[in-house]
């Protein structure tokens, strides 16, 4: 039988967990147990959860400080019958997290999906492998780079930046994630012009570059214009999956008369991730969840820049994006903000060849300008992989050595 | 011009809260301005964020202990111009809470819509008067009732309950939240038995009760199966928001072929709302936005149970439900969760009269059913009401006596 198996890590001043897990497995199905008569017990057995595992954990000083008291700490299973939800996320969300996100200091850690269920969940219709065959780009991390200050900025203004960025190499440019629809930068035209601007420059260099548009308004629209976006020519999506769910990522990643990659953005989701003591885990919302709902690419915090994760964070979710699973595709991790060209043989140590490298100021900050920042990276990446000595590989490439020069790293 | 103006809470351990401040402004709106050339400038005036006001807050004890160090703690005001999103919750909440909700220790606390901006959201159909004039209950706080452990059950259980419920003078039942489209108790089946219990009931007692139906599934049925629910007569629906969006919300509020209304469920919304350091402030969440959204009735923990809200939470809530705006309704609170009847005279003092008193134990377990549970909460609303000496009312009230004898509050 299907279930769902969530882990919670609770505090708890008395450190009764088994009585918590309980109240836990019987409150969110069956409601009461021990006094009903056999016969229920016989029919209701299907829907008990069900506590799997309470595993107490060492106490947490900053967390004792915070309440002036000593609290234990465990982490707790309890496992779900799929009889009581059906398979979407809403319904399974509303089951392991719902009224319990309510109830004190309790934060969902992670779900395990039995197999049968992972069927309904197709995930990435691209991912790592799709996305790189579209580029033809296999033997290093790829390049990301995003529009810089587009808001009031006129259609030309987006096109040049868009071909500086294509000019220096980058494999991907996506929309900023606070760019919507309006009168001078229209999603339509911001989809045709990109179009125009990027063959061109293949045209040129032989070099493919991918526009993500920002799929924003409605949620009863968007399927639609996903569609048109698709029917213009558009070769990815960016969705601020957050302000809406992961059931509509679910759901356009799903249709398949939308068959470009989707990049979902973390926007909203640190006020789900980011405390201690509440809400849901990095690795879980970001990583397995957004995986599991269809993003070919994830962007979240990288542990380098001034909006950052712990590393351990950052590599966890990475982790949950890529880790072998025989039904559902890899997820491109793409850890962002903060990043320079400096930083690159960090990131690649740190998150491997199958990672999306992705800068805005490093590459439009470039003393030579952007097409020079996107060379920059390109050629830092070449020289990580080919593992060269990156004092002697700057005299060679001039933009890199100006780029470093000005943000470290060599 | 239309603008929204964000107040989010900040910790710094610097306090530099101007540079902050300046920083999320330009940072979420035009990424820079002083050293823009003059021509620009004018261009993108229109857009620029601006910072309104800082506040500085005396520190917080528990958060320096925390830390581990004495943190400085703000309120920054910042205006953002709608010229740069269009105006629905996931462009806003993109706009103001996206990228900075991964931003260290900052909580989303209001937003202040102006009023031309308002026009775009039309709140709740029915709203308290709506709702009044649907029951024809005026002059008291509504009283609702939940299932009980109905996972598993079958219809006759289901009918069996909800008749109990009706003749104990309820006013509204609410399926329970983790109830979801079934074999055995479906959907449709619900709502069809759910009407003729209800309108036998009616025809014995003249008392009408309506049932609220939880609308689940993928987010791109819920248009269309609301609708076969209003045909099928269902009387309101039960909406896990959380785990879908406020724009879902909005869309099913303001379709015009679903006019019923919607209950708002806060399932989930903990993992948003419960950190004293990150996520978004209970009033503007639970408050405003659900009031926005459309939600007819909102339920939230009440102050005095298990699963509880501290009593300035709930009212805070509540306040932002019910207080006076020129375009849009007012929600019913319905503070939830560990209510019995001897809470009544406090949630009515709390409160008011413009409130739905919500009890699921405090029904079902009364020492002589669910009947007399709700016989019971219906006895003493009117005492308290009458502003009769409660020991005096009881002698005439025999559920009320005995509930009273169960929970206390005599
Ligand atoms: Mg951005
Ligand atoms: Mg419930």
């Amino acid at each position: 039988m299907g279930q769902v198996i969530a882990t919670y890590q609770v505090y708890d001043k008395d450190g009764n967990f088994a009585k918590k897990a309980e109240g836990i497995a019987l409150g969110l199905t069956v409601g009461t147990w021990t006094n009903l008569p056999d016969l229920e017990k016989e029919q209701l057995q299907k829907h008990k959860g069900q506590v799997l595992n309470i595993q107490e954990l060492s106490e947490d000083d900053e967390i004792n400080r915070y309440f002036g008291e000593s609290r234990k700490k465990a982490l707790i299973q309890v496992a779900y019958p799929s009889a009581n939800f059906t398979i979407d996320f809403p319904a399974i969300l509303t089951t392991v997290f719902g009224k319990l996100s309510l109830d004190g200091e309790i934060k969902l850690i992670d779900l395990d999906f039995s197999s049968d269920l992972l069927e309904h969940f197709s995930g990435p219709k691209f991912g790592i492998d799709g996305i790189r065959e579209v580029l033809g780009v296999y033997d290093r991390p790829l390049l990301m780079s995003i529009f810089k200050s587009i808001i009031g900025r006129d259609l030309s203004c987006f096109g040049e930046q868009l071909r500086a960025q294509a000019l220096g190499g980058v494999d991907l440019v996506k929309d900023d994630e606070i760019l919507f629809d309006n009168p001078i930068t229209p999603f339509d035209s911001r989809i045709i012009v990109a179009k125009e601007v990027l063959q061109k420059v293949e045209a040129e260099t032989g070099k493919k570059t991918l526009y993500a548009v920002n799929l924003s308004g409605s949620t009863f629209e968007l399927i639609e214009k996903a569609k048109r976006a698709v029917e213009l020519g558009a070769d990815a999506l960016l969705f601020n999956v957050f302000a809406y769910s992961l059931d509509v990522l679910q759901a356009l990643a799903e249709d398949p008369e939308i068959p470009i990659p989707i990049l979902a953005h973390p926007a909203v989701s640190g006020a789900l991730t980011s405390s201690a003591l509440y809400g849901v885990h990095h690795a879980l919302l970001l990583g397995k969840c957004l995986r599991y709902a269809g993003a070919d690419l994830v962007l979240f915090p990288s542990p380098y820049g001034s909006v950052a994760l712990k590393k351990e964070t950052a590599l966890g979710i990475a982790n949950e994006l890529t880790r072998p699973n025989p039904h559902i595709k890899q997820s491109f991790p793409v850890p962002s903000a903060g990043i320079h060209p400096g930083l690159v043989p960090l990131l690649i140590q740190d998150f491997g060849i199958d990672s999306v490298i992705n800068a805005g100021g490093g590459v439009h900050g470039h003393p030579s300008g952007a097409v020079a920042g996107g060379k920059a990276f390109r050629q830092i990446i070449d020289g990580v992989l080919r593992e060269v000595p990156i004092d002697h590989w700057v005299q060679e490439h001039e933009e890199l050595s100006l780029a470093l020069s000005l943000w470290g790293g060599r």
